[in-house]
């Protein structure tokens, strides 16, 4: 604490990301990345960018890649927002659709960078209580004062709660923004980007860092109606003219466009949950059906922090949560089949001891 | 406006970039860009980078960034923060420093992103006049009530003040924090950051834009008592974890890391910039004495409205504020001596006529 620092920084709690390492041989199935790497397209456009113009402002606009997004969704560049990564683009949305004094409702369990907004930017919230299996209560979050906003699948649970569920909250909450976070619909099903032209209050975000590869390159989008993304383009306007470089505006385009890769690398990572699920099961864990690119696991005989600690001694990182109602979880990140095989190998060996 | 938008989009009053085009042939002396490429090692270092680990977070802490940076100041890790470019730093410096309810000051001519910032964070401002030569009145920024900023070399006017003058500055606002944005610093003389060990109230922000051709990559930086950065680390982390790409953080590294090829880039923009200076002299123009890598000028005969017209009609792009007391000069960008010709040649023609 310091006498310079404003009353924003005095109640902030900031966020704690999981932990990045840098050994080589560290099996890292912590922060949810992607085990693949990004298209070859996305690498060629990045290298033809970088030999031209790396000294000139990039488009504040983003028009092309608001495009090429749009075109995915069947949605006009007004109806996407970009922004560096999701986190950017939830922390604006915060800004631009939640006020001071009228708090918004997130379930209990979910994204932990939610609070930490709240706080930044002093928005009260009421955590919804989960059920018991981790499915929404969909009525809890009717006629919120402030707003709504979840994960769909949540994380950290990996659930993802149908269509039709989404639009209930979406329809009764008419004069709030909802807000659906999908950074892992990719490994699921269909994205309430759909509902897009029917409901003006509905913004839902995506992100680059999960099912394209793109983590290290921080490209998140919005997707809502021509006037919530005007307002979060005033937003931006007023915070940073150019949030995206050039070398992310190509490198995301150009993942677009590589449907093919992104259809394959996606299968590949569904196919691997599947068989670690059925894997862990047989080993005997619980865990959640999960529609992400992570699984969310409880052992019947073995602590979830024990677990964390015996993997991460034998150089495998996975996350744990030191949460009420989830500490007897650890959350694992879906790997190459080689790393998951290494994986089981490991927890075969501390379940044996 | 909607009923979906917080009181924070407003009051919002975005700011407006100079304008990005895409043909080839345009002379671009609008957005104060370095002429010159970035260092060839900094597109080695993004060839190498993008080919490992782009799927994967960046470092959310910057540490081998800060470090560099430090080294060249003198300073320790702890006292520089990094961020998607220097807007991206003025405005958590914005929340992380000022106060609603507590007028901040700045001088009435420059840049003109802080009263921007000003309204979205609700926080109150005074405009000081500028002398009548656009040099600072001094004890006009003594004991403000909410803190400081100002950029020096000054923008648009591209003066400089010597740095006894910023520190009397300093040293009169013991409780609050000045903040010297120095975004055209490596065109002038001495920075602001040798005075940070003796004073914890002063933070410095400059950008790798300008100087270091990096304006594509979007990388800013603050300098400050260990306590100053604590504030910004902690908005910067209830915000966005990772607020700069792996490509860029290793592109702005080898920038830092190759000091030749930015000290022969920036004595050729100064040499350029006094040539300029005499050139446009000669023409009839009123040259304020610059320290920056654009210069501020008025012609005797000529508006500066139909100036910005007529090059802009021959494909060459200078800035125009149509802002009272400065609407009769035009900024323009220093190019290279070949563009600096081309906009010679126009300029003749435009005043012959």
């Amino acid at each position: 604490m310091s006498k310079f620092w404003s009353s924003m920084v005095k109640r902030t709690e900031p966020y704690v990301p999981g932990e990045q390492v840098i050994q080589q041989d560290i099996v890292k199935l912590n922060t949810n990345e992607n085990p693949y790497p990004p298209s070859p397209k996305v690498v060629e456009a990045i290298r033809v960018e970088m030999e031209r113009n790396l000294q000139l402002y990039p488009s504040p606009t983003a028009d092309d890649l608001r495009k090429t997004i749009g075109r995915q969704y069947g949605l006009a560049a007004e109806e996407v927002f970009v922004g560096n990564g999701s986190d950017e683009v939830l922390a604006f949305s915060f800004m631009a659709f939640f006020e001071p004094g009228q708090p918004i409702r997130f379930p209990d369990v979910t994204y932990s960078f939610y609070p930490v907004y709240a706080k930044l930017f002093d928005i009260p919230y009421e955590e919804v209580a989960l059920n018991t299996d981790f499915t929404l209560p969909v009525d809890k979050f009717f006629r919120s004062e402030g707003g709504v906003i979840l994960p769909n699948p949540n994380a950290p649970t990996s659930l993802y709660a149908e269509l039709d569920l989404i639009e209930e909250i979406v329809k009764n909450n008419p004069d709030r923004v909802v807000i659906i976070d999908e950074a892992y619909i990719d490994f699921a099903s269909r994205s309430a980007a759909e509902m897009i032209h029917q409901y003006d209050n509905l913004l839902v975000v995506q992100t680059t860092s999960k099912s394209r590869s793109l983590a290290g390159l921080r490209v998140g989008f919005a997707m809502g109606s021509p006037s919530l993304i005007e307002a979060l383009v005033r937003i931006k306007d007023s915070f940073n003219s150019y949030t995206l470089d050039r070398l992310a505006l190509v490198g995301a385009q150009a993942a677009f466009e590589d449907e093919a890769y992104f259809n394959e690398t996606t299968a590949k990572i569904i196919a691997t949950r599947e068989q670690v699920t059925v894997e862990l099961g047989q080993l005997g864990f619980t865990v959640l059906p999960s529609q992400a690119n992570f699984v969310f696991a409880r052992h019947e005989r073995i602590s979830a922090e024990s677990l964390y600690d015996e993997l991460k001694k034998e150089g495998i990182l996975v996350r744990y949560f030191n949460k009420p109602g989830i500490d007897n979880y650890v959350r694992i990140t879906i790997g190459t089949d080689k790393r998951m095989a290494r994986l089981f190998e490991t927890l075969k060996e501390i379940l044996t001891t």
